[in-house]
C-alpha cells in the first residue's frame, strides 16, 4: 500500500455482513473508492445500496456510491483488503482474496478471535497483513440493512514488526476521517489477547447455556466460571509473553456489569442456527496456551460443550 | 427391626412418587402392611388406589388394600421406612420420619446421589440405615399413574457394618417375594460410587445441555466429556479407598450405547422447570473427591454450570 492521500484509497470488503457492511459503507460515504463482495445480499445491495440507522448518524449509501459484485474475480486489485468475513468460512480466504492483491496490497482483517491474520499470513505473506479489533454493537437487519446501535471504534496494528507502522497510522487517519473512532494499536497480540479475556466466558457460556452477560453475572456460579476462565485466558497469554495483566478480570467483569443484558455473536449464532465461531473464540485461545504448556482445564470443557452445542446434534 | 416372617412386616413410604409409589404398591401387592406419606397425589390415591403399568405386569391397587396419609403424625411406628423423597426435600425428612419411628425400625434410602445415608444417620443413628440403588426406568404419568418400563431391581446394604446383614437380606428377601429383583450388596459405598460414575456425567451434562444420552455419545466430544468425568469419579471413589476400577467407564460406556436414547431425571427435571438434584448428584461427589484431596475441574466447572441452569435465572 503506497502512503498517499488517504482520500484516494481503493478498498475491498471481503464479507460484507454487518461489520464489513458498516465499516465499508462509512469510508464509501466518505469518498473512498470501496468494492464490496457480496453473497446473499448481493441482489438487493446492488439495486439499492446499504442503509444504516448509526447512532454515530443515519446515512443511505445509494448503488452509483459503491461497486458490488458476488464474484472476487471481478473485482480489481486494490490497495486495501479488510476482511470481514465470519471466521467459520475462512477456508474460503484463498481463493476470495487473491484476486485482488497487487505487490503492496495490505489486508487487515476485523474477524473474531484468534488465528485470523496468521491464515492470511500463511497465504499471502505476513508483510500484508494487519489485525484489528471492532469494538461495536453492530446487527445485519435485513439484506443492505444496518442497525448499529452503540460504539464503533476499531483498534488496529501490524501482525508483525512494530505494530503502529506508518501504514497502520495511515488506515487509522482513513477511518477517522470517515467518522470511524480508530487507535493503533502498540501491540497488536496485547490487545487480541485482551478481548480474548472477554470473549472466552462470555461468548462461550452464553453459546453452551443461551444465556446473555447480565444472568451470567447475576449468580455466584456465573461469575467463578466467568472469572476462573478469565484467568484461564490471562495464564496463557502471559505464559505467550504478552504483558496482561491479572487486574484485566475483575475490570472487565466491572465493566460489563454496566452494559446491561446483551447477546454474544455465539448466543445469537446458537439462536438461530447458524454455525458459531468456536474454533476462533475457543478452539485457537486453547491451542495456544497448550502449546506453551498453560492447562486450561475450564477452556477445555467449555471448548468441548460448546462444540457438541454447535455440531446440530442437540434437539430443540 | 425385628427378624420375623417377612409377610408381617409394616412399612412406610415417605415421598410416593413413581419410585416410592411402584415399590411400595408392589409390596402392598404381596400383602404387606404399607402406609403411604403423600403429599400432591393424597386426595387421588386415598379414593382410587394406584394404577401400574409394568413390564414385570400391570396392577391396580384399590384403595381397601392401602394406607394413605398426608400428615406424618397420623401414621402408626412401623418396622421399615422407605424414604423415596427427592433429595431437593431432605430438609422434611427430621419431621417427617420421626413420628414412624420404634426403637428398631429400619430406614432404607433408595434416594439418588450421595450423602443420603450421612443425612438419615445424623438424624436418627446410623445403626437404623440402609442404602438402596434403584435401577429402574419409571415414570409418573399422573395422580397416582406409574409406568414402569423397564429394568425394576435394587441392590441394598447396611450404611455402618457389613453391608450384608441378616436385616439387608431379609429386606432383600421382602421384595424379591414382591416381585422386585434385589440383591445385597457386598458393599453399599462401592456400589453408591459406581452408579454416581454413569449419573454425575449423563445427569449432568443431560441437565446443562437438555440432552439425553444417545447424543452425548454420538460426538467426540460428548465421549470424551463422559469419560472425563467419568474418570474424576472414579479417581476420588478410589481415594475415598473404594475399589472401583477405571474399566468401569468403558463398561458404562459401551452399556449406555446400547440403551437408545435415555433421558436422565435431571433432564426431565429441566424439561419440566422442576428443582434438580443438583447437589445430591454433583455436589456430593465433588465435595467427597475435594475433602481427600483430589482434583474435579470438570466436574466443578459442570456443577456450576448445572447450578446456573437450575438457578432459575436462565431465560426461555
Amino acid at each position: 500500500m503506497q502512503t498517499h492521500d488517504p482520500k484516494a484509497l481503493s478498498i475491498a470488503v471481503v464479507g460484507a455482513g454487518a461489520v464489513g457492511g458498516y465499516y465499508g459503507a462509512r469510508l464509501a460515504q466518505h469518498g473512498h473508492d470501496v468494492h464490496f463482495l457480496l453473497r446473499s445480499d448481493y441482489d438487493v445491495v446492488r439495486r439499492r445500496g446499504f442503509v444504516v440507522q448509526s447512532h454515530d448518524g443515519d446515512f443511505n449509501l445509494a448503488p452509483d456510491q459503491l461497486h458490488v459484485y458476488n464474484d472476487a474475480s471481478k473485482l480489481p486489485p486494490v490497495d486495501l483488503v479488510i476482511v470481514a468475513l465470519k471466521t467459520t468460512s475462512n477456508a474460503a480466504l484463498g481463493s476470495l482474496v487473491a484476486p485482488m492483491l497487487k505487490s503492496d496490497t495490505a489486508i487487515l482483517t476485523l474477524q473474531n478471535g484468534l488465528g485470523n491474520e496468521r491464515y492470511l499470513s500463511d497465504l499471502f505473506g505476513a508483510h500484508r497483513v494487519l489485525g484489528g479489533l471492532a469494538f461495536v454493537c453492530i446487527n445485519r437487519t435485513g439484506p443492505g440493512e444496518i442497525r448499529h446501535t452503540d460504539h464503533g471504534m476499531i483498534r488496529l496494528g501490524e501482525f508483525v514488526g512494530p505494530s503502529d507502522s506508518p501504514r497502520a497510522q495511515q488506515i487509522c487517519a482513513m477511518f477517522q476521517a470517515s467518522k470511524v473512532h480508530c487507535q493503533v494499536l502498540p501491540d497488536l497480540n496485547l490487545g487480541r489477547w485482551e478481548k480474548l479475556v472477554w470473549n472466552v466466558p462470555f461468548n462461550g457460556l452464553g453459546a453452551a447455556l443461551d444465556t446473555p452477560t447480565d444472568v451470567l453475572l447475576r449468580t455466584e456460579d456465573g461469575r467463578a466460571l466467568v472469572a476462573g476462565l478469565m484467568h484461564e485466558v490471562v495464564r496463557a497469554a502471559r505464559a505467550l509473553g504478552i504483558g496482561l495483566s491479572e487486574t484485566v478480570v475483575n475490570h472487565q467483569i466491572e465493566r460489563t456489569r454496566t452494559m446491561g443484558g446483551y447477546r454474544t455473536s455465539m448466543q445469537i449464532d446458537r439462536q438461530e442456527r447458524r454455525p458459531m465461531e468456536v474454533e476462533a473464540i475457543l478452539g485457537e485461545p486453547l491451542r495456544a496456551g497448550r502449546a506453551v504448556g498453560v492447562e486450561m482445564p475450564l477452556l477445555e470443557m467449555l471448548y468441548r460443550l460448546v462444540r457438541l452445542v454447535n455440531s446440530g446434534n442437540l434437539p430443540g
